[in-house]
């Protein structure tokens, strides 16, 4: 167990009470690059881990969640992308495990949430667009994640950049609200705060770290990563950000060629997630990353990078103090 | 002369000290909606107003100069987009009118600033991307505008947001740093403040102003739009960020078909952003606006905008200092 000592004292908000935790940074649970080792790490730095299960056959969840709870006894959870096909057999895990929080995405929260919460779970869902905001708040999820157009892998066909989302969705509901999307740096948590966050999701800074289940190569490719080096692609067969490697720019052929949904879909085929993030396929896989990847240029231990997150938070919140006004 | 009183002390910061200004809110200088009525509106509030020449023949500039110079004894300048074809002319009445700020987009810095510099001039590039900010530092600009995704009006094609671009150049230039998109409120000024701007540059906000010289119309169109309701379009021309009307839709039809960038420029024509912006004509104009429009609701004097603006900013501030951390 490798617990991170922070010289802050936990932040007195909401998301922290929600969820049991000392700091309001929590890690995406991203397909391919978010198991035990990540989520565990980050849980016992103070913050809330999340595995991945939208690339975890139900088996494989199970064991990761033993796993994790071998790691840390410390809050963590688990993030299930709705459209996964095996998604009632992960929610029957989720409730046998014992799992007290669980991150839904990419579906609709009134199917799952009610049965959830029967459970005793903490249900937070995340959304792209103000309306999604309001569905949230209807099928009584305990908190919301506002996801920025900025933020890696798969996004809402709004485009609402989280500098917009954000204050959009605050004054429109009262639920705890946390941002994501172009979030990997203290001065990004201080801004979404400054925005009405009251937490924040943090993706790619995560895939970036030494316990992230992401192939090394993709790693190094995420500290490659510069300034308009992703794209929101393959918007026909649903959004996604991606890193602009060899696959991307077949896609980018095909689009600019009018190709239908299916075409795509036939030249994204299966597995090409697996193969570029898991696998380190660089040029043909799909590599799925924010644009706050341009700020990435180290891989450290996942502990570490919640320590500098709230080093620079308490730095630049200073900062801000220390203007005259 | 409307001037407004504050209870807030000028910040003290190098965006105050380099316009001579008391708060570091730049209106931004959008064609057809920033005449001299704005833009003395802004100075007097304490601000920052500027002219947007973009849409002025060189002798409507001269006199918009005049108007404002005799409306307003506080600074302010002109934005000149320097793709416009007569921007030699411009520039000479810009010096002959003894006008002492500029701020340049849409070209290469490198091109007038050295000229306008000689001048005593204060210039100021926008950029939307890392590479072009390098070239400002280049180039001898004072200030940088670093414009992110979701601001209205002609963007980058890198397609980065506010979020992510700010700490981006931050971290790449010493130079006085002014944020754009996104930012029509006092908590999207502390947000980004928070990722290392020095000062804000709003523009969809101050064309819902009263002074704004954009058409009624216009700015009640803007008042109704929601979450998703703009998107980058025309990226085959040139991308600008539109409401979603009747125009945009013939536009999207072409794009589904693969149409060119010549079917486009034909569908596009001449004077559509004017018959939109200016004359009113919602559904087949031009409408340049940011995604902050969902975010606006009144149309109010630009003065009473800044004051609403100050008061967010210091109430969020005081939010954020309350917190124990």
């Amino acid at each position: 167990m490798d617990i991170v000592k922070h010289p802050y004292q936990p932040l007195n908000n909401r998301i922290n009470s929600l969820f049991g935790i000392s700091f309001p940074i929590i890690q995406a649970g991203m397909i391919w690059c978010s198991g035990w080792r990540l989520a565990a790490a980050v849980s016992n730095a103070g913050g809330l881990g999340l595995l991945g299960a939208g690339s975890m056959a139900p088996d494989v969840l199970r064991e990761q969640i033993r796993k994790c709870n071998a790691a840390t006894d410390k809050p963590f959870g688990v993030n299930v992308p709705l459209l996964f096909p095996q998604v009632e057999k992960q929610f029957e895990i989720i409730i046998r495990e014992g799992v007290k929080i669980v991150f839904t995405s990419a579906g609709n929260p009134a199917t799952w949430t009610p049965m959830l919460k029967q459970h005793g779970i903490v249900v937070v869902h995340v959304v792209a667009s103000l309306k999604s905001a309001l569905k949230c708040e209807q099928s009584g999820v305990d908190a919301i994640v506002a996801e920025g157009f900025e933020a890696g892998g798969h996004n809402g066909k709004e485009e609402t950049t989280t500098f917009t989302l954000v204050p959009l969705i605050r004054k429109a509901t009262k639920l705890p609200l946390i941002a994501a999307g172009g979030i990997g740096t203290g001065r990004g948590m201080l801004g979404a705060m400054a925005l009405g966050a009251e937490g924040v999701q943090i993706g790619s800074r995560f895939v970036a770290s030494e316990e992230s289940s992401a192939h090394p190569a993709f790693k190094q490719k995420i500290i490659e990563t510069g300034d308009g080096d992703t794209c929101l692609s393959l918007k026909k067969v649903g959004p996604v950000r991606l890193i602009r490697n060899a696959f991307f720019q077949k896609v980018q052929i095909l689009e600019d060629a009018c190709a239908s949904q299916q075409e795509l879909q036939d030249l994204l085929g299966k597995g090409r997630a697996k193969s570029g993030m898991f696998e380190g396929n660089i040029e043909e896989g799909e590599l799925e990353i924010g644009q706050v990847a341009a700020l990435i240029n180290t891989i450290r231990p996942a502990g570490e990078i919640v320590r500098e997150i709230l080093e620079e938070f308490a730095m630049a919140r200073n900062e801000i103090l220390k203007q005259e006004f």
